[in-house]
């Protein structure tokens, strides 16, 4: 392979407009570049794959409820119709703020205006162990993982003679109660109580334990007590067992250990614990604070780093409202770009900039197949209006008029037949010779 | 991991009825199983994936046209209403005819019928270059792989500068002048023509070879004449070359050498020229043609070996009609597996077997997205007729109603949009530390 770092990325058409480079397509960065599409700039946007990831719905993937094309959106399909906006399917090693320059693995590009909005990926919290045995949630790619190793769980326990001995690979421990977990674990609690019983008559279900530990004094922490009441209500009556204020301690591939309580044995912990921010070469320690995100000012800019900004998961900006900084969700990400493309057109114009003020549009959780909690600014429900608002919020939520249609299919049939139908374990065949699914088992 | 061979398999219900243990779960082994539902026998249907794949579909998860989960159909959920049929996971090492066991990677079982049925893998005629470099599709994994590499090839070729350096990674070559090579080629060559230069604007195209090589002197050989020359003459108004009488001699994973014609420049080979039965330990020599298919008499049984059928695409049945055996095609796997459940219902009630007689229903194939070929026994036509008529009989031949429903959305779909919006390089993440793209990219 070439040192791609000593080349500059080739077959970006000349332009006279100011190169803004984005780094991350996630919500940010797509919509950052989305509104700068047909403006005068030139728009370069990068991102390890090819496609936009709607985060809100991998768990419906990791429990086989929506197939990951579903949730994946090609880039390139986006910007079809711009004549500015460049994609490259490239991954960043680091910028040069002084001579204005992103380096990559497959080459350099200079900028104008550098944004960085990698986002978040999963934290561990310094556990190594934990980290090489849990399934992080964290891309499509994490999600199938964890819907093909649920599958495979139990095709290997339908092979083992005692019930005692398929404990492990029944059981579920999910940590983290925030919405991904709780909706992890309403989900599995779905698949365990209606789908697994049927296609799996041989294996009594009723052993299957399906835990959501947090570390916490409740789920879903930043929601209204009536959410955080009602979530803990619904996961109840579904059967998922709730440990609150409970820190995991270590976990080995089999057995999770707590403190001061018994371990659980299972093969399957899903980690929705936390998460931190992706971080790439070219700050120094000055501009991150003790969590990892990026300082930035109200302008989205990096203090001290001219024309480089930071948005969404990886920023941290104190504002008078929100002095520790804005929640690490969607409509923080989506609102900041926003305003950044308004800020980088009206300097362009030579007009003024305006500081970002964050509209908090609310907050919802799903539990299971047909409730959910909903916090809105005025008025905050339960159940099953909150559910169809879900629904339709996430629909809406989702880009283009094929995927719309299609996880609306994928819903309502799944929601009238009670039965996913995609329990397909689909093994990917790597290169020869080397099957993942043994690369998998040998975990 | 316990040596599972010197155990038995677990969990199988007792049952008074003669245990049928079936290897396969494609067309032939499938079809078995569901006529033998709830009927007095106990079935055990064994394959190495928990879901049954379409075949003839294949090409259109390689070339981005439908999803994998389109054409996979879950086998625990058609049996969900049975009460005589199991289904478990397993590879099947041999099985030892004296005292009827079948031998797996998840233990051992004991038959009374055993029903061979595993199907055909890829036949490279020897090369192991050519294994090694080529691509077979073969199963829904391998198709993807297809899809992932051919996209990958073009987020590659653009990062290169010269156009000239970039041919390899975009040329297309297929081998095999079969239904699954005419297919591909003609569904490459749409996605050339209408879908990729959207995708790639700063890649010319017209620089993309998709070359079609048969060794024979004519596509679809076991067609009428008119469907050749059609097939033939569709290809080339798609700008596939198609070379015939040309034989491969080698490939080095960039290009492919031919005896007596210039070598083709190509990261991507597509192998579908030939196919060998899939083989499981058991037999002698004397129970297998030259080459490799399971001789049979015409009631599917291995002659000498009680109570062992072979069926499908592993078998030969020498007939009056057919004295060098029945076409490998779908058909026949199950047609044999209905004459096979027929007599094995009849013996078991004491009343007389039939011998199989193939009912040849006709062939066809399509080429790009609105034109086909169709050999009827009395009728033969081509053009946008036969294309309807080839996603009408597709469509049928599909398993469940969801499946038909999706694909019939996404055909229609793909067909107003001219867009199969699926270029989606999802890569399978596997185990920790180990990027399968870099695998890939390794070869």
């Amino acid at each position: 392979m070439t040192d791609h770092s000593s080349t500059v990325l080739p077959n970006i058409p000349k332009s006279n407009y100011p190169k803004v480079v984005i780094i991350g397509a996630g919500f940010a960065g797509l919509k950052l570049a989305r509104d700068l599409m047909n403006k005068p700039f030139q728009v370069i946007l990068l991102d390890k794959n090819n496609y936009h990831q709607f985060q809100p719905l991998f768990y419906q993937v990791a429990t086989a409820g929506l197939e990951p094309s579903a949730i994946s959106f090609p880039l390139r399909k986006v910007f079809h119709k711009s004549t500015n906006v460049i994609f490259r399917m490239a991954e960043v090693d680091y910028f040069d703020q002084k001579i204005k320059r992103v380096y990559t693995n497959v080459g350099y590009l200079d900028y104008d205006h550098l944004v960085l909005a990698m986002g978040a990926d999963t934290n561990y919290f310094g556990s190594k162990s934990i980290e090489a045995a849990a399934s992080p949630m964290k891309s499509v790619s994490e999600a199938l993982f964890i819907r093909n190793k649920i599958i495979s769980n139990y095709e290997r326990a339908i092979n083992i003679e005692k019930a005692e001995d398929r404990k492990a690979l029944m059981n579920v421990v999910i940590v983290g109660g925030g919405p991904t977990g709780v909706e992890l674990a309403g989900a599995m609690a779905d698949l365990r109580n209606n789908v697994l019983p049927k296609d799996y008559p041989e294996l009594n279900f009723h052993n299957m334990k399906i835990v959501l530990i947090e570390a916490g004094p409740t789920l879903l922490a930043p929601m209204s007590k009536e959410a955080k009441d009602s979530a803990l209500k619904y996961l109840l009556k579904l059967g998922v067992e709730v440990m609150l204020d409970t820190m995991v301690k270590n976990y080995d591939g089999k057995e999770v250990t707590l403190e001061g309580k018994a371990p659980i044995e299972t093969h399957t912990l899903l980690w929705a614990a936390g998460i931190k921010p992706v971080q790439i070469g070219g700050l120094k320690d000055q501009h991150f604070a003790p969590n990892g995100r990026i300082l930035v000012n109200e302008q989205s800019e990096i203090v001290d780093c001219p024309e480089v900004y930071a948005l969404g998961d990886v920023s941290l900006m104190k504002t008078e409202d929100y002095p520790n900084g804005h929640p690490q969700v969607a409509q923080v990400a989506l609102q900041q770009a926003k305003n950044l493309g308004f800020n980088l057109i009206q300097k362009q114009k030579g007009k003024g900039t305006k500081p970002f003020a964050y509209k908090d549009l609310g907050s919802m959780a799903t539990v299971g197949r047909k409730l959910a909690v909903v916090d809105l600014p005025f008025i905050k429900f339960q159940g099953v209006m909150a559910w169809l608002t879900w629904l339709f919020v996430h629909l809406m939520a989702i880009l283009g008029v094929k995927n719309k249609l299609f996880i609306f299919l994928d819903w309502s049939w799944n929601y009238l037949s009670f039965d996913p139908s995609l329990r397909l374990l689909i093994k990917p065949k790597i290169a020869k010779g080397k099957d993942p699914q043994e690369l998998m088992e040998e975990q």
